[in-house]
């Protein structure tokens, strides 16, 4: 599963005051522990005005590409940051997002089928986010139709089946979960991503919830998720549920890690 | 779930050579601290020569009901010590095991169908264990045409589907995953149990393993589970998966048992 960072974020409180101040130790800091600890992507982020964003997305991504060499998931619903940024990558980023909305279709799309840029899709539309399946589903077939006419293969589409905080909805997960399993059947290439902490927002122990998360979003066939890479309860999970898998051949990944202490109790 | 806790079991060296020597306090101190940690069956295994384990296991059991109230899991294949244990029991207890073995089910499923206990039932027989779907789901229906004969109704039938530790058998977890789902099918009423910790026999860190396995079989289904009810890892795994799972309306199990302690990270 690819694990992408989620801590270079705008919308985080010190994240956004080290982008206004322009502290570039802050941003090379995150950056380079959650490459340490495993991030094969990393998530930015720069949730300024829309005026600001495409100067502030470029700095950066510039002070990323600086200390690290894992691509980037340029994360915006802005299509002229994103155009910034696509200008100043040194490899080929994950879009992240768009989602049934005409206007993100119509704005980031485009910029994605253009450079053959792997995209997230969110499964909701100018009506919200679907409270059942179906509704999902039905977002979910309408945004595959788009990314094929735009020449976009299904294997670059990481759907987001979109978990609901369990705090207020008691089946959110298993919608997920579910909408995933029927998306797989329909369509075999596509891939899943999901922001995985969502679920437990309200809840003690937040970690744990994402963990059991995580091992049923694995079974379902995950192959992306927007997580906290520094959480080692999380990566913990990860090793060991493709362990019991059966996606781990001679146990290797898992006693490897171990080993070199990426697996830690 | 049902959580059996597993340690009061002779074949453990400590634990035998408290039996040996009738050391009350140690058993009495394993059987406290598993209810207090939510056990909700004690399994009871003396572990024994064939001679000596009817005296054996009364003992157990008369020690273990004279200082907790919970119903106790017999675990022999000895029909004899069974028979003992059966005249001491103060609650219905649950038998464990038979299999497809003839001399389970002659000498050990009419003890149960006579008392309505409800029995663990290994899918195994005396060719050994199918290390596939097939020649499992072939057994558990060969045992519950036996244990419907002998009128002991399905939900009192503890399907075990045997987990292969996974160092010697990558697909161990997987194929004990996919009988599950396949006997839930064909057998609506019969319930699953599961010998949770042999999966990781041989690797490190084998509580996390044991977790991620947990997750995935209670998603497929798990009615009970033997397992060390003191490892902390395990309950906060059950907890979070079940509410993961939607089965914890307003995440009430969950945060009640955080306010309680009985969730710690």
């Amino acid at each position: 599963m690819l694990v992408i960072g989620e801590k270079i974020n705008g919308t985080l409180k010190k994240t956004a005051a080290a982008i206004a101040a322009r502290d570039e130790a802050f941003i090379k800091d995150i950056a380079c522990r959650q490459v340490e600890a495993g991030a094969d992507y990393l998530d930015v982020n720069a949730g300024t005005a829309s005026s600001r964003e495409p100067e502030d997305l470029v700095w950066l991504i510039e002070v990323v590409q600086s200390v690290v060499d894992v691509p980037l998931c340029l994360d915006s619903a802005n299509p002229a940051a994103l155009r910034a940024g696509l200008e100043r990558v040194n490899q080929v980023p994950m879009i992240n997002s768009i989602s049934g909305e005409a206007g993100r279709l119509e704005g980031i799309l485009p910029l994605a089928a253009e450079r053959g840029c792997p995209v997230i899709a969110l499964l909701l539309d100018d009506n919200g986010i679907p409270g059942g399946e179906d509704g999902r589903l039905e977002i979910a077939r309408r945004i595959i139709d788009r990314t094929r006419e735009a020449g976009l293969p299904d294997d670059q589409v990481f759907i987001d089946p979109l978990a609901m905080t369990l705090s207020t909805k008691t089946d959110g997960a298993v919608v997920a979960i579910n909408v995933m399993r029927c998306i797989r059947s329909e369509y075999p290439e596509v891939k899943f991503s999901i922001g995985l902490s969502n679920i437990s927002f309200g809840l003690p122990a937040r970690s744990l919830i994402n963990q059991a998360f995580l091992a049923q979003a694995l079974a379902a066939g995950l192959d992306a998720a927007i997580i906290d890479p520094l959480d080692q309860g999380l990566r913990n999970m990860l090793y060991a549920t493709e362990l019991v898998l059966g996606r781990d051949r001679f146990c290797r990944k898992y006693t490897s890690a171990f080993r070199a202490g990426k697996i830690k109790i």
